[in-house]
């Protein structure tokens, strides 16, 4: 029987994706539709999702076995009520190893004080400090799911002294696991290069707020990757012009897109990226997917199911 | 018998250098005297050397068994004709780590366009690049010694697609290795990011001339920490100029410190670093210095030997 599969993640995003999918699903030997509107909603099997779309009731999909989110994040859809379905995140190895790129560069773009040389801020001698090594200096990771741990064991092949942590214990090699309130604490402490890599739930909204930036070393520098509300950003700023903390590589946002009239445009001590540290590629992610139909209709578990109690 | 070693390196490294000399030199069990001057030249068995040291005429140190160079570039000395002592360059893990961290530091920030967001040269949607993954950014090393080759496999380690060449063929996994004069125009061509690691030479001066940077694709970078010879810097201008290449980040020049009104200080498409690439690290060179003096003593061969017809 035809599975009927609903591309619902918007116009632009279907350009990109079409031709990857049908590969993908093509390769699975899969007998299927793929349209951005098939119909009566009681038709639809699957619905490839992005939490920006125009769907936002799932009440009429009734015969629907997943939805299946393009993104990592899930938390604009978790929450919603009418989703009953199983919902699954995305774990794409492209999207993983363009964090690890964007991460790793710019954990070494601050280690090695890079901006004073871009920027031209002195003279031969002004400019001639020599950084420690790499296993001289503690990067801390938050969070070590997929991207955290991947990131971690990357970072720690370079030489850097890594701790990671996360919600409960978890195991990654070459990088020094704590986890937990007391564990938080002593992670954030030793961090001169604090990586934030945790889902946006309710427990992580406002973690780095002024009480936990009071227990990073003084000259550290925070980069998020992660999710804006991460961080309270009001107290970020105060850490930077008390020069508690020496900079924020920023790459996501409480609101998306960064107004342009937001003080981190301007502020010195604020690096700014438009969320690019990690993108689902087409054609890796349309293997996924269409892995996870294959799955569904084989009575096979799906992978990376969000788990609906903890949000990620 | 007591072993007399010379530290001809200034007083400046010596500072430096003393304590952590004497804790390997005595891990080795060595007998030994350790000072600047040990009165005459004809009592001295090793020389510790720098090239910029007052020693200059080698004739009168007859019983000298070694000079040993602190640093990885020996080209400043290699031609000294009074020096008929077997030369032994600096090979120190410290040293090779610091600079791949630096050359892997360099190549991610061009491979995802930092520079612009460090710069703040727009707005979210003009910074919104996203940079292809590290397995479509081809990267060449010019150079397979033992920096040029930890380099090579640390960056095809992040995902890097890296081409190596050397003057004779290698072997680096993970590296594709090219050699000889027609492996040089086929390395260069493919490259998007040129990393400069040859030692200087007769042969090597000038290597990235207007001919050979004609090769390089359009847009391409290149990043020298090498030596500065290595590229005729008014043909590398003429490049950068006329759009065909898009920056040059350089930590070594032809004259050293580079003087304050090189054109490279204010040329909007170069970087500056002050020689910083790769340091020596007293620690970690302070152990291959005394492991080559137990050899010596024990009539084991020298590590890390220069070669003085190739001169490296």
């Amino acid at each position: 029987m035809t599975i009927n599969i609903m591309f619902s993640a918007g116009a632009a995003r279907w350009a990109e994706y079409e031709t990857h999918l049908r590969l993908s699903l093509e390769d699975m030997g899969l007998d299927y539709r793929l349209d951005l509107d098939l119909g009566p909603p009681d038709a639809v099997d699957y619905v490839i999702y992005a939490p920006n779309s125009a769907l936002q009731d799932f009440t009429p999909y009734i015969r629907c076995k997943a939805v299946l989110n393009l993104w990592a994040g899930v938390e604009e859809v978790v929450d919603n009520p009418t989703l009953t379905q199983p919902l699954a995140r995305m774990v794409d190895d492209g999207l993983t190893q363009g964090m690890v790129e964007w991460v790793t560069g710019h954990v070494l773009r601050h280690h090695l004080g890079m901006d004073a040389q871009i920027r031209k801020e002195g003279d031969w001698n002004a400019l001639r400090i020599v950084p420690p090594l790499a296993s001289q200096r503690r990067v801390t990771i938050l969070g070590l799911g997929a991207l955290g741990a991947t990131v971690g064991q990357a970072l720690a092949g370079l030489g850097f002294d890594v701790v990671g942590w996360s919600r409960s214990a978890k195991h990654v090699s070459g990088v020094t696991c704590l986890f937990g309130t007391d564990g938080l604490q002593e992670a954030l402490s030793g961090g001169q290069i604090l990586v934030l890599l945790l889902p946006q739930t309710s427990k992580t909204e406002n973690l780095l707020d002024a009480t936990r930036l009071a227990q990073m070393p003084k000259g550290a520098v925070v980069i998020n990757p992660g999710r804006g509300p991460l961080i309270n950003d009001e107290a970020l700023l105060a850490a930077l012009d008390s020069d508690h903390l020496d900079h924020a590589t920023l790459d996501v946002f409480w609101v998306e897109p960064l107004p342009n009239d937001h003080v981190f445009w301007t502020h010195p001590k604020v690096t700014v990226t438009p969320h690019i540290a990690s993108e689902t590629r087409a054609n890796t992610a349309s293997h996924v997917i269409a892995e996870n139909i294959r799955r569904g209709e084989a009575g096979e578990p799906f992978l990376h199911l969000v788990d609906r109690q903890t949000g990620y």
